[in-house]
Formats: C-alpha cells, sequence, structure tokens
C-alpha cells in the first residue's frame, strides 16, 4: 500500500489556538513520514479542497510550523463556507473525494465546530460508498464551547482567560474611579446562544468585585437587572457588567436591537453594551464606560490560557496518531478526570454521535437570580484558564509567524464554489 | 529638624502602572525611613487631603506595596478634581496646608497629568507665601502622553503595546476570515485631544498588515479614507482600522456623534469605531467587525510595556530622592539619550515650566496622506513599547493585590468638597 497523504482545513471563526491544533497536525505528521505522506492545508478552509487550491505544508520549514503554536488566527485561512446536504449538493462532496483521489489523500483533518464535524461525518460516509476510502478526522475547535462529549473546546479557555482577566483590569480601574467618576463599566463579549464567555466574567467575583452577567440563557428582566446593578453600587460603589452579544429579552429581541439607528436610519449599529450602559445611567444616574471586546477575546494569543494551548496541540497530534493507527470517523476529545489539580487525557468520540449535537451551557452553572455564575460553574472554569503561555516578543510586539503557503500544481478542471 | 512625613496622591485616569510609580514612592521612602517619615496617600487622591482621610501606607506589608508594582488602577483610589485657581478658591489650597501641617507634612508628591502639575506648582508656591514649608513633587503620569520635557508619560507606553498588539492579533484574525467573511476590522481606542495612542496601532504596520488609523489631529476626510480602505482591501483581501475616540469632522463634530440615537433619542449612544464600519459597509460592502477597548486599553496590566514599568518606577523613586537633596516645584522626567538601544535617565524638569503646557503630537509623525504614522515616529514608538513585564498568576488569573487603605485618625474639623 502507497503512503497516502492528509488533506487539513481550518473552519468557521479562527481562535488564538486553532493554530496550535494545526501544528499538533504537521508536526505528529512529519514524524511519520514513514506512514504519511505531504499535509496538504486548505487555502481558506474547505473552499481550499473544493478548487484545488492546495497549500503544500512541506515547503515550510520546521520553525515556521513550529511557531504556528504560538501564532493566532488560521494559518492558511478558514472560511464561513457549510456544505449542504448530500442530497441538496452531492457534487461537492463528490468534488471533495475527487480533488483527494487526484492527490493522494487518505487522510481528511477537519479543524472546525459543529457545522465541520457534520461535514466529516459525511465525507466519512460518502467515500465509503463512492468507493474511495478516506479516514475522516474532525479536530474540535471553537470558542463557542458547545461541542458535546468533549471537556471543552481548544479556543474557548483562552477567550475565558481574555474575558476574566480584562473585566477584572478594567473593574480594579472603575473602583479607583468610583468616588467622582465612573461607578460602572460594561463589557460586550462573544456568544450569541450561549453564555459560556460571559460566564468566565463571573470569575471575578472571587477577587471582591461585584459583577453582574447577563446571559443569552435568561430572558432579560429589566426592572431586576437594574436593581442588581443599584444595589451593587451601593454595596461596593461600583459594579463591572458582563453582557453576551446573545442576550435577549422576553420576546427574543437582542438587547443590541434595541433601536439603535445610525444617521442613515439603519438598525442594530451598536452593540449590546452602550444600550445597557444608557439604561442604567438613565434609570440611577451612574457614570458609565462600556467596551466591545469582538475580535480581541478571541485573537489574543498573548494572554492564552497554557491548558488550552495544550490541549489544541494534544488535539491535533491525536488526530493524527487516530489516522495512522486506522480510525476513521471520529473526533479526538478531551476527558477531564480531575478537577483540581486539573487532570486530562485524550479519547476518541464517534462522529456519529457528534455530529449535530450541540451542547448548552447546564442551568446549574447559573446562579439563582439568573444574574451570576455557581461553584460549579467556577470549578468547571478555572482549570481551562490555567496556566500561561506566552508567545515569543520581537521589538516589543509577538513574533507570529506569517507562511508561504505555495500551493501545489492542480490536477483537475477548474471548479467555483 | 523633626523628620516630615509625605503626603502621595493618584490623580485623573488611573493607568496600567501609576501603582508602579506609587510602589517607587513608597519604596524609597521606606528605605530613607532616616530623613522621611509615614507616607500617606490620599484616599481617592486629593480629595483624600482636603477631607482629610489618609491613607496610612505604613500599615501595609512590603509585600503589599511590593505588588503595586505590578497592580493596575489606582491602588488608593484617584479622582478627577480640579483644584480651581488660587484667585477662585483660596480655601481649598489653604485647607490642604492645613491639613499638611496637622499631620506633619513636608512632602507633597502628585502622580498626574497636566492639571496636577498645575495644581502641585500652586500648592508650592502657596506654601511659601504661607510660610509652611511643602516640597512639592510632580511624579508624571498619563496616558494621553501630552506632559511636556519628559520623552513620554508612563502608562501611555504600555497602552501602546496593548493597542499595537490588539491591533495585530485581530488584523491575523480577519486576513484568515476575508475570503468568505470579515474583511474590514475597526478599533476605536482613547485620545480625545491627541492621536498619540492611535499612532501606536500604526506599528503593526511592519509586520505586513493594511492599517488606516484615523487620527484628531486630522480633519476626517470621508472621501479620501473610503478611497485609502478600498485601495488597501483590494490589495491585500482585508483591512484594519484603528479610530481615534477624538477624530472628527471638519467642523469638529466627533465621528462617534454621527447621527447616532437610542430607542429614547438620546445622542452618542455609540462609538467611532460602528460609525467607521458602517460607513464603510455602505459604500464599499465589506462585511465587518468592530471593538472598542475603552478601559481595557489602559488598565491592561498583564501586558505592560517593561520600559513603561521601569519608567513609572523609577520616578516616583527619582521623586523622593529629589525631595531628601531638598529639590521643591519640580517633575522627575525621562530624557531620552539613545533609540536603538533604548537608554534613558531621569533629570528634573522645573514645574514652571511644566505647569499648563501641553506636548501635542508632532505633525511628521503622521504620514502625508493622514492615514499612517511615519518612520520617525515609529522610531519614538518601539522603545516605550519594548519588553514584557508580567505579573504573577494565581488560579489563571493576575495576582493583583487590594490594599487595606486604613486612615489615620482625624485632627481638624470636617471639610467636604
Amino acid at each position: 500500500m502507497s503512503i497516502k497523504n492528509a488533506f487539513y482545513a481550518q473552519s468557521g471563526g479562527v481562535t488564538a489556538v486553532i493554530n496550535a491544533s494545526a501544528c499538533g497536525v504537521i508536526e505528529t505528521a512529519r514524524k511519520n513520514s514513514d506512514k504519511i505522506g505531504t499535509v496538504y492545508a486548505g487555502k481558506n478552509g474547505i473552499i481550499g479542497a473544493l478548487e484545488e487550491d492546495l497549500i503544500d505544508t512541506s515547503l515550510e520549514s520546521d520553525e515556521a510550523i513550529a511557531a504556528l503554536k504560538h501564532t493566532p488566527s488560521g494559518g492558511f485561512g478558514s472560511c464561513r463556507f457549510k456544505l449542504k446536504s448530500l442530497e441538496e449538493n452531492k457534487a461537492e462532496y463528490e468534488r471533495l473525494i475527487e480533488v483527494f483521489k487526484a492527490h493522494n489523500i487518505g487522510y481528511f483533518f477537519y479543524n472546525g465546530g459543529g457545522d465541520s464535524a457534520d461535514t466529516c461525518y459525511k465525507v466519512s460516509q460518502l467515500s465509503e460508498k463512492m468507493g474511495y476510502p478516506i479516514q475522516a478526522i474532525h479536530v474540535p475547535k471553537t470558542v463557542d464551547n458547545d461541542l458535546p462529549i468533549t471537556d471543552n473546546c481548544p479556543g474557548f479557555g483562552s477567550v475565558a482567560k481574555y474575558i476574566a482577566v480584562s473585566t477584572l483590569e478594567a473593574s480594579y480601574d472603575v473602583r479607583s474611579m468610583a468616588k467622582t467618576s465612573t461607578q460602572i463599566f460594561v463589557l460586550e463579549v462573544m456568544g450569541r446562544h450561549a453564555g459560556w464567555i460571559a460566564a468566565a466574567g463571573g470569575l471575578v467575583e472571587d477577587q471582591g468585585i461585584p459583577v453582574v452577567i447577563l446571559f443569552p440563557e435568561v430572558e432579560f428582566n429589566q426592572e431586576a437587572f437594574l436593581a442588581k446593578v443599584k444595589e451593587k453600587v451601593e454595596q461596593h460603589g461600583f459594579c463591572s457588567i458582563v453582557v453576551s452579544e446573545g442576550a435577549h429579552w422576553p420576546d427574543g429581541k437582542f438587547l443590541a436591537e434595541q433601536g439603535t439607528r445610525d444617521a442613515f436610519g439603519h438598525a442594530q449599529l451598536g452593540g449590546a453594551a452602550p444600550v445597557v450602559a444608557n439604561m442604567i445611567k438613565d434609570a440611577h444616574g451612574y457614570k458609565f464606560h462600556w467596551a466591545v471586546a469582538d475580535y480581541l477575546q478571541r485573537a489574543a494569543r498573548h494572554l492564552a490560557s497554557n491548558s488550552d494551548v495544550e490541549q489544541a496541540y494534544a488535539l491535533g497530534q491525536a488526530g493524527v496518531e487516530y489516522a495512522i493507527a486506522g480510525e476513521n470517523s471520529i473526533m479526538p476529545s478531551v476527558i477531564r478526570t480531575s478537577n483540581n489539580p486539573y487532570q486530562w487525557k485524550i479519547d476518541k468520540a464517534p462522529l456519529s454521535d457528534v455530529a449535530n449535537v450541540e451542547k448548552f451551557m447546564p442551568m446549574d452553572f447559573i446562579s439563582e437570580d439568573g444574574f451570576g455564575i455557581t461553584d460549579k460553574c467556577k470549578e468547571y472554569l478555572y482549570p481551562l484558564i490555567e496556566g500561561e503561555n506566552y508567545p515569543p516578543y520581537k521589538n516589543g510586539l509577538p513574533d507570529y509567524v506569517t507562511l508561504k503557503n505555495d500551493c501545489v500544481g492542480k490536477k483537475l478542471p477548474e471548479f467555483k464554489v
């Protein structure tokens, strides 16, 4: 049997550590060059496979690949592109298999969230039907932390650390200023459907910081919220608020949609943070500041959690090791074996159990009043933000790598997505 | 002559390193306990002096004081409170002198920006007139970087590092996503009157990132801006924009005021970032993301510049050493002696040359098209973001100190500001 090549692609929103998974895949493949040939990476994700834009990672030096471990973003480019169902667009799946066949690719490593787990599963099913064997391995990644089975999703731990640290630092700032100036600080964080990221802001409560969290899981109750904020300010002199972008009114309308209009009359110009801040000002007169973290939170490799980096790498590595061992249609997953000290191992989950299953934040992670997190939630979160994993610096800036990303020659007719 | 006590206060917006200056003042005073008595700190800044809320820093352990060096915010509380002119409110200045007299305070260390330099200067003048000698020393601090004589102002270097690193990381993120999703990232930064902080975002150009800066010093030209952004996106596939909160139209109106209205019809709900982002979307259709850094940037001790931390400490230390040497009415200042390697020393500047003098960004720091920074500007900025100075961590979070802040007994009748 000839040695098969591998295909690796990054999918969906990138993170501070998705490149660490890429590094785990490529370094492990290089160590097993007697069993796995060239690792081709999709230029801009799965689109690269469909359009036969295959980055030849063998042209990158060992140093460049090692530097992926400390470089945020998607080093090969990612994309927001969901393959339709097999019925709706079989041609795309067939094209994938054709490209894999043309380049002697026998391993498919797909690094993404729920949608890509589903795609990965379909590819493995179709390859069977089409009689061209592809071992499809899904390497988990998503700041949304919503994949099942795995203890957490790489990318989430670093966002959680960033949000917890940022909330702590800004809260110290507001505490200093509260006597004559700012009493309220509002931080808007990612999470349209789940409050995992917002929950991380709740960790600062253990540092004596008064904090109110607005989760997408809890319908917004303006009266209760304003009363809670007032109570905190009267007790502490200030209050921090962490609002999820998905926080919404009982009728489902996002707080961010609260009638904001730009000069041209367009809705939804602002975010949830200014809406919440102004609401407090109107009710209580407290002076406020607000921030919207947006991409800063998921790109913040400078503050990555060490456990997140290590797991992202380990999952990429395990993906290749499972592939060499003949596994197919699985997702390497983190299994937590102890909270304190945090201990974990890697196991495999069948993709049939992963695809189309969404993990929600357990309701017993949210405090009874709906504005905070429980001890159980803290027990879950602390291990994920454990340890610092700093990138090297040069001239005061992180020394991140930009790859050459040269593609291998095309062999097939053109195909445009 | 009996040993005199000292008074130290933090003024105005706090920074990631103002506590490092406090640490420099208190540790140096402790080392010279044969020459300086107790250091009292104003609770919430100068208001603490006026209301006789004097924190007895001798009750804090050496460890707690040392931890100030790595703790952001104002450890004793700060305030936005500007003493009026001597003519308008002589009573406040006289009260200060009375409080100093009652607590045998002979040294006044005021840690702040331009306004506090002015207050410091007036206190030294008045103490002469009132025949109660006070050595008034201004310790510079401000993220605005607008004090004269000193090479830079402690606090600025760390904000500059935070903005440069954040712009770099978010730009890598956008670059990954640009094929099918976000092509524009807009980051709003502080700087109502000066573009120092926005300029730091321009450093990422050296990392191959297309970036457009909107300075308060340059009247906003919508047509030229939109053309510049289009040019960058067509060349690179994406573009990052760093907009100063003080960016404004030719008529002086801030971009942030661009007709934004909340549900109640209130103006100025949003920031400049969403206005700019929507403007680009309307003109070119590019998908965008935007962030507002707000307090996160000035509180980000987790990413402090080492040169900033060292200078903040050295200026506090020098303040005490100058005081012991009999100096009065001065500001210890950083004098740059070499760019590469960055070398600097501390010298003293007379407060008469500092008070009411504002340092602007030199116009030859801004590129000819008004959207970037020059090599001269980069030469100035790089040394200020040099080196990393990480705080210790515990359970995944920085181990910042919260002081006891116990006050000494009052000796004077009540006085309310």
